[in-house]
């Protein structure tokens, strides 16, 4: 059963389209079927359900998951509210208010494999690079990611939709002072691998240790020096051509691809 | 010197912000620091170069490669005109106009090494996809890019942004029937190479054959059928966790380097 969303739930979700708000409530929103379908699907609690009454879906018990989702409440409200809850110029007029999982760095521990892959995120700027990020992280099922305070918000729209529902499937630890993180990763025997260009080791080459704790810096500056100042190897992705840099998000995927299947 | 950019040419230049006019006239527009250094130091024929008034560049002299550039006329024009030039929110204030370089297939033939790689762009449709492929492209030195007619234009402004600057490093062939290369590549030896999810030959274990076609798919629906159904090889990227694909740049990049640097 559909309800008519209220004015007063209209005004406190469409706040969750600012970052300032989901900090605060811990909560987010997510467009789009395809991303509703994972949530429904995903271990997150889902809050509610919003559908445009004009829009292109019409019955959200036909969403893959949707049986997850039952007992979620669904609203639904006429285009001009629909609008203030989406960011996106073709909407297919679905929105799910989720509640954000909250992971800490003492649960990760608890249940660690003796070979595990951690990808740290420091200063990310853009959307679509966080998002492509993720998603490559859960095609290669690493343990855990960490995402500094300095990078783009992860439950930002952009980032969500570049992640194609990545972020329901990772233990993501946000909004951290790597510097602060790195020490306790150490001490849990993870070597730190920063990516540089040209002169570190070279990948093919290189042995990923058993636990590998990886960096992928800002687009523009790379990796921050004081995280470089306590990284225990540098990787170089060797170039063949003219480039003078590679998308973070590639290098990201070629050097997970050689942690997670070394050669031969 | 600067002259005054004149309503026709500012009319004749703004028309290349539209594909039909760039396939028409052969020209395109390159907007910001980075990419006209890029096409003043390439062996691509600038036509023109345009500052905005009140911009944040005011002295051409100070870009890179400008000696190279010398001879091109400089332009200056209002903020209002350079908007039509423009599709940057926060601009730097210059465009260049650049004549596109004509590739074809048999003046690639001519120079060709034993160990060849040839990158094509089957429908490719997000722009910032393209734009990483062929930064990726250019990464690892192939000796080819094809994109297929129905593949975003390269030459669309989201593009060569995203390229940053490889556009003009690359043997590039755009506009083609792939279904009537792939007979003439195969005839020069080349075999035609697919990436395909979970059923395909494991990354790692293959070996790239000595001339090798990589063929990139749509985002949604991958590669083509009828590529699809005379290729040589489909390649499967591991996979460890939950995602249900990978982004198409990040396969490009896996891909490319696995090719070009064998395990061992």
């Amino acid at each position: 059963m559909k309800m008519n969303l209220s004015g007063s739930l209209l005004k406190s979700y469409s706040k969750l389209t600012m970052k300032k708000y989901r900090l605060l409530e811990r909560k987010f929103l997510v467009e789009g079927m395809l991303l509703v379908e994972e949530a429904l699907r995903s271990d997150w609690e889902t809050e509610a359900v919003i559908i445009n009454s004009n829009g292109f879906i019409r019955e959200v018990g036909r969403l893959k998951g949707w049986e997850a989702g039952d007992g979620v409440p669904v609203y639904e409200c006429p285009e001009s509210d629909f609008k203030k809850l989406s960011d996106t110029v073709a909407s297919q007029g679905i929105v799910a208010v989720m509640k954000m999982k909250e992971f800490s760095l003492s649960g990760l521990w608890s249940r660690l494999p003796d070979r595990s892959i951690f990808v740290a995120l420091d200063e990310i700027a853009d959307p679509g690079n966080a998002g492509t990020i993720l998603r490559t992280c859960d095609w290669f099922g690493v343990e855990g990611v960490m995402v500094s305070s300095d990078s783009v918000d992860i439950f930002n729209s952009k980032v969500l939709r570049a992640t194609m529902g990545a972020v329901f499937h990772l233990p993501i630890l946000t909004d951290l002072d790597l510097g602060s993180v790195v020490p306790e990763c150490k001490s849990r025997r993870f070597k730190v691998i920063t990516t540089i260009l040209g002169a570190g080791e070279r990948l093919g080459r290189f042995k990923f240790p058993d636990r590998s704790m990886i960096v992928f810096g800002n687009e523009a500056r790379g990796v921050s020096e004081n995280i470089r100042s306590v990284s225990d190897h540098s990787v170089t992705i060797p170039r063949y051509g003219k480039a003078e840099s590679l998308n973070v998000g590639v290098s990201c995927g070629i050097i997970l691809n050689a942690a997670k299947s070394p050669a031969g």
